[in-house]
């Protein structure tokens, strides 16, 4: 096996439409060590029945995408906060490591960052306890500042970072997703700041002309315009030594065989990750 | 007048069919004491025929757009240059306060943004004595991260100022453009830390769904998400009085009546900038 190779995780999202149980082949079938859920696919068949299919995989649960969305109305904040506590048990269920972390955007009808902002620590202060019970890790990943008003306002790596840093860290640090923060002149910096608080390394390339859809403009790691290594030796620096998903969401992927999909990412894993 | 309100200026890329003429006289026609003119403006009728449209009007031309797009092959590296001093005379030519720059993406055939960025300050470096003798100032622009690999690789407000900060403050400084840098977590102190670096100070709103064209998203300001006051404030308390440019580019508004544009500009700009 290639060197490296044994890190390469597979993000169910890159194979939207396969089940949990298909995902899990798939990556058997080619050697993947490590697969990253979605709660979605937990939820179709209950965390019992997910929890059997991943344990008799021997598969590594790198991540489960996706909790968080904090900036709600106060009405939906108790809503959502016990969607975040089932979100943690999901993680549990299935012996992943982590599970990530999206914000939110800004509040319904407020054009307030800091409000935004202010949400986001509260509703992780109340979650971080419930993740210890868990043994649950939380993951605060910075989307692309495209993002910033739909999504997640926590735009910058260093951002991510700073409310991570207000929490233990063992039980709450960042996702640093290349596609995210490939941009941004400080991201080898607050790569090597963040240290022991990387809890996820995902990748993926951009690519342009962005789609109509922005969310489903990623590509094939080697096919846009993102220098991966750089990125992947800080990373590495830091002494990280967790899997590195490929998490790809884009329609004509989607389209696509799954097993061209998982030839695809392996192949260019070799080539552009670990080169 | 409302308070504020002289300090309006119309980009004409908000108005983008109409020729230079036409644009100055629609200021006059509402009272916008401030122009931020593109090149292709100026170029269409030469520079002395610009220069004197504008001095007959009594505008203050607060900027000219632009130039910059250093990030070339290196067989277009002299004609890159000699471009970029053209629009430094042409911006002395109407008597413009400054020259906005817009840096350019990666380098044709690479992926290096170290390499990107190197090619940028020293274009910059070439063009600083350029701009001294003909008393043009150089404003550099941050432009959002999602135009990062194809049009300009500055893309905080606070990397543009580290730039900029290589040169003479009174020759080399930044846009401060709401639209690039309102998701930002340090944006307030990168405007403070800019101080009497800032050259231009532009506004228009961030509207969704971004269009295919994402360079065409732009909104009339309140139209959006981005909270105008903060920066505006921020920008106020360094102590800039310069203009204050709304510059849009939305395929709708290019469709509406100009006068209409006019109105609601100038309307907007009392609402949500001096509010």
């Amino acid at each position: 096996m290639t060197v490296g190779l044994e890190r390469l995780s597979l993000n169910t999202a890159t194979v939207k439409h396969l089940n949990l149980r298909d995902s899990v082949a798939l990556c058997q079938r080619h050697e993947i060590r490590g697969i990253g859920l979605w709660r979605e696919q937990i939820q179709e068949i209950g965390n019992e029945a997910a929890a059997a299919i991943v344990r008799d995989s021997g598969l590594r649960v790198s991540s489960v995408c996706r909790s968080g969305f904090f900036t709600v109305a106060p009405n939906d904040w108790v809503s959502m906060l016990d969607d975040n506590r089932a979100a943690i048990e999901e993680t549990a269920a299935v012996g992943a490591d982590t599970l990530v972390l999206v914000s939110g955007g800004l509040v319904p009808g407020s054009k307030s960052l800091p409000h935004a902002r202010e949400l986001i620590a509260d509703a992780i202060s109340e979650l971080v306890p419930v993740a210890a019970a868990a043994g649950v890790k939380l993951a605060i990943e910075s989307l692309h500042p495209m993002f910033c008003a739909d999504r997640c306002t926590v735009s910058r790596l260093g951002q991510a970072l700073d409310l991570a840093r207000r929490f233990p860290p063992d039980r709450v640090g960042v996702v640093v997703d290349a596609y995210h923060v490939w941009w941004d002149d400080t991201v080898l910096e607050e790569i090597a700041r963040a240290g022991e608080r990387i809890f996820s390394y995902q990748v993926c390339d951009w690519i342009l002309p962005l789609p109509a859809d922005v969310l489903l403009g990623r590509g094939h790691v080697g096919d846009g315009h993102i220098d991966f290594r750089p990125l992947t030796q800080a990373v590495e620096a830091t002494g990280y030594d967790g899997m590195i998903e490929v998490e790809i969401f884009n329609e004509s992927i989607w389209a696509a065989a799954p097993d061209e999909t998982a030839r695809t990412v392996r192949e260019r894993f070799t080539t552009h990750i670990f080169s």
